[in-house]
């Protein structure tokens, strides 16, 4: 059994609310019993939503010199296009993050094709839905 | 009788503090009792400040989905110039925003000349020193 | 009583005819009688339109020294963007001038971004529809 | 029979004399007296030259919804480059616009090799003496 | 009885088929044939498309010497854009090339905006459809 | 059972062999056979290979209207930072793209931190090595 | 006796009156009247001023092919930076033009250090106060 | 007895964990102490850290104004590059800010070789290890 | 005895033909014998053109592994500034690699000063006519 | 009497000899005679040259504060573009210092558009070929 | 006892001179007295000034590589911003060397944002005044 | 026989002794023994080095109107990324100047990939360490 972390950054506690749109329509409390079930047998799945840039960097620290924690899972949200403090807390850090995206930014606005932290991360996902966290699930997975 | 909301960002609590070249010398505080008097018969005003960026989101998603709130004035300080995640957060909610600056942030450095939000506002006021809050509630109140 | 002067530049002789979906579909004229009617306490509207870049300047000039009036609200559409001229107008005279437009110029192309006037104005007023003249006049009145 | 009007703008009244090695040395009324007679059984031509920016306009509003007109083509000169105004009063109106240029503007200096015109007009064609104007009569009469 | 090479670049074997909002709904060969009859005692039109730039430039180089050819009309699809060895190729020859566009790329997205080898072409055609290729045959008929 | 395509950009024929630093030391054929293996109950995989721009053109027009072909896996190595070309052909099929990269292109130099192709492709996973292809099959699995 | 012309754009018929701490406070009327003194033995001096390019493009074909003109000196204010049409007037005509400034416009702001027409001018004389003029009228009595 | 105040940014909680081939192997709390006895007879050392940006502006607003407070020295890690709110901050108190950084941060990527608050700073150290922090007490000492 | 390799890419067949102001009036193929005959005793010289950026590559692949391979001289034309395909190609194999060219590339247009591949090619040199080649052999001579 | 120094920077030692297409075929000996000669009763013209940035400055600290100089007449060559230090040295000095070029800097090459100079500079002069230094000279007498 | 050299720059000679609101009145003869003596216990300074950018490089040449020489303390002046030769230099020698700066560069000019050196400096000080070199001194005694 | 000047520019006094990793560790000295002893039929070496920019100047216009000097080999060191006024002395003179560096400067940092020089030189080697000096050589007695 593998331990698993998602963080999720600013606004996304509105996910199923804000922008359908773009985010789809599924809560992500509903999204994570399915995952939870699906990967019953694999790993457990830890959550953390803040809008704080502050408070991941905390959460980042916090968790990421566990030994027991195989992998973190962030969508930053805005914060991935701004946010060089969470840029430098994954690289202190030694659990590995994989960087995922719901929409694919690079078929949005200007500001959202670059990020601060694709280089500082392990990979990247972005564009799938909310299937984004499933396939950083199994990255994770297969380490 | 409408009920506005006036948010104002980082360093704006110092109002009469601050500055006071760029800022004028009224704290919000008085300005605060000048308007709700003056406007006693159209609406009621609350007030809400803060330096972190995550409590302006936090702020805006609790009252952003609020049928009963007529429009928010977000002065949003600094953070009109390199926070994605406020305009995220503004693009998600329901409640119209109108955005304010005490200054005209077109006449002052370059890094004010852009605002990060100013695309997903309703509209922009800028320039009329304190009384760009008062022409931002005209503004909600003829909407 | 006060007096003032609304100033509009190129094209804004069709308002009510041209992309309504922007610029909505009432004629300035139309516009001015209910804005006069509803200030007819507080101040005199006059009202001068012209494509032309050096007619705006010369109007500028021609009112600009006049210590009867008391401001003035300059929508100067696509010269806000590239006259250089108009702003060194502005400059010149005394009577302060109000930048309004009807639409929120920060939603529309990346060319309409940037203002040449901005900094040389009183102060500005985007995005309100045709309720962005009125705001001005408020403006104006509390001078 | 449909009917057309052919604009020019700055300097291209001084055809034939300016600059020859650029613009040939044929002047517009000669030019426009073989184009009429080639096409004396399926349009006539109108047509307008002015200096004033201002002047092209009013001219483009003056005509620019009269259903009777089936094309203008524009040759803004320098207009081209610098005038958002042009740009904003082609998109309000609802005769289409060809763009056209005698010489190849991308074959000259880098100021001339962006236009604020083209995405705003129906097509371009730039590079063929004064043919250009022929084949955008060809264009219109295809619509 | 002049000669006519019309070369098509990538994705315009396309035709009739690719994005018809942008590019139509008619095939390249059906229009072959209507633009041959209509021009039969003015000119022959051979075709060529391809979707490899080497091939582009050998067809040039094959080509591009022959004093029976009077003119290429070339559509280098998206190499336009980002080929500089086609633009030496059409240096390099003797036949004048008309560049074409059946979309008006300057209406499109930004990268589109910039054309490698309009500066080396005789001219350019943008934004008629499928007529933007007989109005290229025009062109050439009058050089 | 779904039907998958996995296409190699350029260079990528030396897996295995090139840079192993960046890119592991197992080639491509090898690593086909794990994955067949692995997805025999789930998915087919084909796979193409070239190093000319033109033929991966012509691949995606050849199968990308198949409504057979359940999803294309695209690698497209360094012409995904200079192909406008792919990207068109991209846009212009039926089928859904995913854009795969080895490394993490984003912690390499800074001409491989723009994709042309990434905003017309359905997603993006990049720096997972090998297993970004794994990551892919089960994106379009669960398409 | 030679004969010279002076042009002023826009803004400059303020001359004595506007922002006196960068253009000084003696009127372009009194010190005309100064330099018609001065140089009564070698040169006779026309002057006009416009706010409009338009205008200034007229002057500039009207005089600018008269061989009994000597030369021009224009101080083309804000048209100075903005006006590529005022440029290609210059280029067009054969009477030779000075630009002149009355400030040191590389002292100023940005917008100002970059000219449209130094280029296609004689030469250029920035920063001398109204002694400019002064200084062009040397340069043209020795040309 | 000066009183002084070291308030550390984001990620500086790490120091003597993270990347110590750059930030070196000492914890803050042990170069506390260090620092504390070397001045024990010149001044007296607060410490605050946080790693949220609006914490930082907090603590600047309530230490900054207080007479009896000499100076803080700040190190603001990733917000030096990013946060104009805290740069403002700087600007609005009146207790001079010393910015210094354990590293050279001019050695370093690119993103850092831009400062948004050493220009609100009384003044910059950079690149002496913990010795910064030293550097920056004699600094206010001897202010 | 060493063994070299030169390659020419796209628009170099035409050496001799092509703008002899540029390239000089002699084809490969002679200059070919004479540089044979001059290092008859010193190294066997191999010669492959394509204009296909694909078939570069290919031969590249193909030849970059022979250890009997002393050198490659490239001459890669158009597809040196704009080829990221082919540097990853040059780095990929083991070979060395010298970039020539015959003009001074320096001295011609902007787009020609930046070169994809000379970062990963041993050496550069440029500008000598087609003794650029003859120094290339020099140099791989005295590797 | 007055009295003026001109200081010459790099290569204008070679006036007369290098390119005279640009510079003219009179060697600044000669002219200096003339204009000696010419000014005889209006002010004495001392004369220095180097190729040295570091002589430049060490000039015009030497001079700079003799408050018998009226002033400098200084074509700084290429040392114009690329020069702060030299920059800094005319704003540390009292006598005022004119900014002279032979040819028109704007007609030629970009990097010499910008001058390093002009803001600290008294007033500017270029294109008049030699008789720019005769203009500077007329300017320092009406000081 | 440690040995130190002080190197100035450019315009540095006219301490206590040049333009004090920026750089004090203390001119550096005095100030290296006052440092002599407070730190005669510590360390001997030796000094040295030139306008020259190869005076500076000679100079670090003939001491860099002394390894009685403990630090060289480096204020450029103005040839901090545009001299890769000083940094070349900097970097080829062994004396590790300090970066000083008597105003706070980032509070001045853009021009004076970007340092050249400070990549290869061992660290950086600047903007507090004379104390800089103090500052600098315990920097090296420290090290 | 032929006569050739080498000229080195600052820093590369230091060769042998300057980051052997990039430069190599052979002396100028006896590499200058080695190339003259195998010239020796040939050609004689002349030999020249500064670190002043102006000496370079001073030193190219001394012998670039001997028409008894066949070539000089010019290593411009950083000299080479920010001298427009040696660039403008190479322009000046009659001698033809080849461009040498020893390392591939365009594998380095950005400030070194953009040559102010390359343009008015004969031609560019670089990238074959000492040996870019012998090519050099070989290019000059085969002009």
């Amino acid at each position: 059994m593998k331990r698993i972390l998602i963080i999720n950054g600013p606004n996304l506690n509105l996910l199923g609310v804000r922008e359908p749109g773009i985010y789809g329509n599924e809560s992500m409390t509903s999204y994570l019993d399915t995952l939870r079930e699906k990967y019953i047998n694999y790993c457990t799945l830890d959550y953390f939503q803040s809008n704080h840039e502050g408070d991941i960097i905390d959460k980042l620290h916090q968790v990421g010199f566990d030994p027991q924690l195989d992998g973190i899972i962030l969508n930053a949200g805005a914060y991935t296009h701004t946010s060089l403090a969470i840029a430098d807390a994954i690289s202190a850090i030694n659990v590995p993050v994989i960087e995922v995206h719901i929409s694919n930014v690079h078929a949005r606005e200007d500001v959202r094709h670059h990020s601060m932290i694709s280089g500082v991360c392990h990979g990247v996902i972005a564009g799938f839905g909310m299937n984004s966290y499933r396939l950083g699930i199994e990255a994770i997975l297969s380490l």
